[in-house]
């Protein structure tokens, strides 16, 4: 498991790089400079890169190069992060603090963390559509489609609706556990599968490769947020570094709440074994991202 | 003059049509309904649709249909509608109304509103990239390029950024008629020019007939907001249906403040002589395209 967390650093590594990069080119083009600086607060801000890793190892099963698939795993921790600028705002979840430091809102103010989310959505695309991203324009278009889906009204901007309608609106029906998981699956199962779908593109696979690779970022999507769950009910403060039993003290309706504990383990291993399995076709070279879906079953953090 | 007019009722027409369809067509697919309604209040509630017109009209320079082109004009009207629905909300402009009808925070909430303007912009992104909208990739992936360009931190994000900072943020410096100039260039110009170019895209024009149209663009975006500004000093609210006088009331430096209307009336009569100049290449078939240049020193609305 450790040469997993050293392939996840290096992932991270890679992608903040380029980040650091690209953001720098675009505001030498004229990005004014209060906005420059909060955008770079929003991305540069530290996290685990786990999108990136995903488009990198997806893509190199095809022997891509890190670099052939940078543009593509940039973009998708782009609206990753735009996602949580958004999410942090007062009018959402009222978010000060996300790693530590003040969130973007917090930082500067409520528009300018509004603006730094929509520029950040259209870099996004503008990364993956710049005619040097890749020399195929048909890779190009679908790493845009693919992204654009996979982040808006049926995927992840349709996820955090739900999931606002739910604690914000009087009169919701009571969650169920098949509307939980399509939340989920909407809203951070989307991008999860995309990040792998997106890989795929990069690499110039087959269609049934593309979609073995949706298939594990499906199930991968769904052990992530079953983990994160168990994560806020079961860890500890000190373990995570972070507020736990915080859903629980919201009356945040989760698959823990509604399962137990014992039964969401199950869903938990049982959505590994079939990410897993879905990586078959590709043999040993897949175990990079197997090892991602291993995690999900002893995360910490 | 009239026969503008018509030109532009009837690009609004089918413009309107195809977003009707294909909002349609994303709601079944899985959008939320409360969001989805949220957008078409949005995207279904007027408007003159003039950068579809630009997109349809550029695109017939050089042939094509307006079917061909009608994925481009509907998602630059989703990415003109999303910033509508973002300059509105509270944090901006705090605006309660929009063409006599509530905005959207103001008829849904501040949250539904943001995730509006989100959804609306990933939507155009997935109009232009998806695999339908051109059998020819690298159309596709240009119209994104160009659009994402027009639509980010440098082009119009960037412009709102600056006009806020303006207005909200103690001790700016006093604005100049450069500054004004670059901040109007980038807030409406950007996606002005881009519908223009992406016209030429569509159509297939060579490198000097974009330019051409790119030359067209930013001229006419910039007759476009002098015109604005007269609007505003000169009209009178029975005339415009809307208030006037509201830019000096709040304090707002405008070109017409800082050089009388005489002196911006000149500059709004040598945009437009640009404008119609850089049409000179296409011939007679650029009337449509010159008649809306013309319009905008006789505008009364």
């Amino acid at each position: 498991m450790s040469q997993f967390l050293v392939q996840l650093g290096n992932a991270a590594t890679v992608v903040e790089a380029y980040l650091t990069t690209v953001l720098a080119k675009q505001e030498s083009e004229g990005t004014p400079p209060r906005l420059a600086e909060a955008i770079r607060h929003a991305v540069l801000g530290g996290g685990k890169r786990f999108r990136p890793f995903l488009v990198l190892h997806s893509a190199a099963l095809f022997g891509a190069s890190p670099e052939a698939a940078l543009p593509a795993a940039a973009a998708i921790e782009c609206i990753h992060c735009y996602s949580l600028v958004h999410d942090d705002l007062p009018s959402m979840d009222n978010d000060e603090l996300r790693r530590g430091r003040p969130t973007v809102w917090k930082a500067y103010d409520e528009w300018t963390a509004i603006l730094v989310g929509d520029a950040l959505q259209a870099f996004a695309f503008e990364l993956v559509g710049a005619p040097d991203t890749n020399s195929d324009a048909r890779v190009r278009a679908d790493l845009v489609h693919v992204l654009a889906v996979a982040s808006g009204a049926v995927g992840m901007v349709g996820g955090q609706q739900l999931d606002l309608e739910a604690g914000k609106l009087a009169g919701q029906p009571a969650p169920t556990i098949a509307s939980i998981m399509r939340l989920q699956a909407m809203k951070t199962g989307a991008l999860i599968r995309a990040a792998c779908e997106m890989g795929a593109i990069v690499g110039g696979g087959t269609p049934d490769e593309r979609a073995a690779l949706r298939t594990y970022g499906e199930h991968l999507g769904a052990a992530f947020q079953i983990s994160d769950d168990l994560l806020d009910a079961e860890g500890s403060s000190a373990e995570t570094g972070k507020a736990t039993g915080k859903d629980a003290a919201a009356g945040k309706a989760t698959l823990i709440g509604m399962l137990g504990i014992k039964e969401a383990r199950s869903h938990l291993d049982h959505s590994i074994a079939a990410a897993i399995a879905a990586l078959n076709v590709f043999g040993d070279k897949a175990e990079p991202l197997a090892d991602a879906a291993k995690l999900m079953g002893r995360r910490d953090s």
